[in-house]
């Protein structure tokens, strides 16, 4: 174990400024002296409403005594950070506010945690609201003994805690075949990184006795949409866990309260919320989501049916649409930052192109490197002045890498809308604003 | 980077059941059919308000849609779990509610991540408001280029997150002399552990400068109490962070916020929150926090003034007296878990007694392990219904061990409240009820 320490905390700490130059973060702070403040350069102001409490009893500089202590029973997010909210829109929406997705902000995000109040939520019919006091897990078919789980019982289970993203497949599907939203939002929100606590499935399974013909598990969720999807046996009793945390806490309503399946690195909906029954059979099922939805049409005309784990994929997240560089002075060093992710193992590597795909060079891995979680890239540069259009490119140690777009329409078609994890452009011009646009080979 | 990833991957999914044989798990939910669901053994029901909206709509069994998915733009715990939350006790606080602790309920907790809105509270003089729009943080004193820095100029700095715990040194303060609270909670909740973002203190020195004599750091709060603590130059150049994000998100106004300070491993009142300042000198400035507080008195009449390193420490969270065992069948196979932490490096390993400490085996670490953060445990038993005194028992890979209560006494007597590490005992009875009770040697 002090080995395995060893290298992981060498890692977590690996931090260091490679081709950073001593002094050069701070050109402009710099030119402020101690009895010189001037309000240059800070965020632009947010509006507050009048009547929130936290803003009316200010204690700025120590004036006056703050809040009890006692008032934060369960803690919420500073007023002045209410833009750091999930958004919906309707173009990504299936027709109502039930049966949609409110995104991630990812351009506000750190680190490889996603706050539980951020975590995107896809919903086939709401969020759904299950009595953990009336909650059963109904697990049956080709098994030795058919059960009926309770919460306690279920959590009586050793438990284990993973880190692991889980995204929808359609993210990034809007706007791949031509720049649709001006927002990394709205473009990559569809998704989340967050340390999960459950039972690892197969320690449950080895408890029933799977049958030997027993190949494909339905999993089924209790929500209105009845949410069911077939999974491969080989996934079961891989990594799959049943989950009833997220960091650290139970899981929210709208993440499946009180219990969810996760296989870690696959499909969001097949990650199914609300869960409420596993059924095992020799046979898939071919129910309405893998069959209407969630299939992949091919040039061929073909559709393939089922289409599991997420590709190889990355995002700068700063700069970005809404994090742009207008503040900069030409010749100041600036960090390019963003998350790479696979569902397919473990980020390799992610190369940076600051001239739209020519020239490439490797970003630093920063922090944590897990597999089938979010890991987070840096590469210090210089802002000149000149517009220049900037890309990510991850590869994963299956020995994947992201395509260009050329490169998914041959391989995939133009019809599918799942799995697109075409390398993505930020343009940023002149003046530092940062313009989404398609790089095409 | 790969061969880091692997082991660390590897470590990971270190979830092997070590000694727990096949269906021991289950003895008792195997009784159940399928169609003989019985009401037994489920948690006791909590009171909810009849007013809460969320209770009054449920979507059981999916009968009827849920809420609508963009009501949840900032989400919260489901109404069910409204007893997770921090908690005040007026034995642990220094006279008022301003100037006291909420403790983070460590037997609702999951992994190695402590949910911002319920991370333990410390304030000296309540929880402080600071317009970020109008933060500055002022770095002065034996520096080559003083300045002030504005939030949005902090942020400019390369960003590095890691996972780390927070301890008031006066966790585990009470009840040590003697059995005082019945309560994990308020026995050891007065930490958490979460990913913190932020910027490499080493990073911003190296731009301003430090002079050759500058071999201590004033850190000052901009809250009421104007917390301040002298901090040696080896540790602001070592792992110090200046950090604005906790756990994917900016600061919760009681961490802090917009930014504090994060030294690794130490005492929490060192870990200087809404910061506003940071002086340095060839001397410590002996301030009212390290002077009337947070000194150790000695068996010898003199007290430690600085005393900044957390101890190497663990607690088992599962049994506890809030999570007894009295749903357990004798023969059923149960997990003992807990959590192990030392500021001085990482837990290397855990020790188990179920016999008040004539014998010792060692636990499995599960999860990740990294240094200076939560390391989880578990081992596997079979309960046979006799009373037992269950022990845990830390060892880092500093060479510090966890002492017993006696051998504590012995190195530093008997009045100091802060630093206390010794090995709590859970007394299991026969009911399989949990009770706090002391172990001498």
């Amino acid at each position: 174990m002090t080995q395995k320490s060893k290298s992981l905390n060498k890692q977590q700490n690996n931090t260091s400024l490679k081709g950073a130059s001593r002094r050069s973060f701070l050109k402009k702070a710099a030119a402020y002296s101690v009895s010189a403040i001037t309000a240059a350069n800070i965020l632009a102001p947010v509006k507050i409403k009048a009547d929130d409490e936290a803003i009316t009893q200010p204690a700025v500089w120590g004036g006056k005594l703050g809040d009890l202590v006692d008032k934060y029973k369960y803690g919420v997010p500073s007023p002045y950070e209410h833009n750091n909210i999930r958004r919906v829109h309707d173009l990504l929406s299936s027709g109502d506010r039930y049966a949609t997705v409110s995104m991630t902000p990812l351009h506000q995000q750190e680190g490889i945690i996603t706050p539980n109040g951020l975590f995107f939520n896809r919903s086939h019919s709401g969020v759904a609201h299950v009595d953990p006091y009336k909650f059963r897990l109904m697990i049956h078919g080709l098994v030795e003994k058919p059960l009926v789980l309770t919460l306690s019982e279920l959590k009586r289970y050793p438990s284990q805690s993973r880190i692991h993203f889980i995204e929808c497949p359609a993210n990034g599907s809007t706007g791949w075949r031509g720049p649709q939203f001006n927002n990394l939002q709205f473009i990559k929100g569809m998704m989340g990184c967050a340390e999960w606590t459950g039972v690892r499935l197969k320690t449950v399974l080895d408890d029933l006795g799977l049958k030997p013909n027993a190949k494909w598990m339905l999993a089924e969720g209790s929500d209105n949409s009845e949410m069911a999807r077939t999974i491969p046996i080989e996934k079961a009793l891989d990594d799959a866990m049943l989950v009833w945390g997220q960091n650290g806490e139970p899981l929210r309503p709208e993440q499946g309260y009180p219990v969810r399946l996760l296989l870690p690195g696959w499909e969001g909906n097949l990650n199914v919320k609300w869960l409420k029954r596993l059924e095992f059979s020799d046979k898939p099922w071919h129910s309405k989501e893998e069959t209407s939805k969630y299939t992949m049409l091919q040039p061929n005309g073909k559709g393939i049916n089922f289409f599991w784990p997420m590709e190889v994929n990355s995002i700068i997240t700063s700069p970005c649409p809404e994090v742009p560089w207008t503040d900069l002075n030409i010749g100041d060093k600036v960090e390019i930052s963003g998350v790479a992710w696979s569902g397919r193992g473990t980020i390799k590597n992610v190369d940076i192109s600051l001239d739209g795909g020519n020239n490439w060079r490797e970003a630093r891995l920063k922090g944590l490197v897990l597999a089938k979680a979010w890991t987070r890239f840096s590469f210090i540069t210089v802002w000149d002045g000149k517009t220049k259009v900037m890309l990510s490119r991850a590869i994963d140690d299956s020995g994947h890498i992201q395509p260009t777009i050329d490169k998914l329409i041959e391989n995939v078609g133009v019809e599918g809308i799942y799995h697109r994890n075409p390398i993505v452009g930020w343009e940023v011009n002149a003046k530092g604003e940062v313009n989404n646009v398609h790089v095409r080979s």
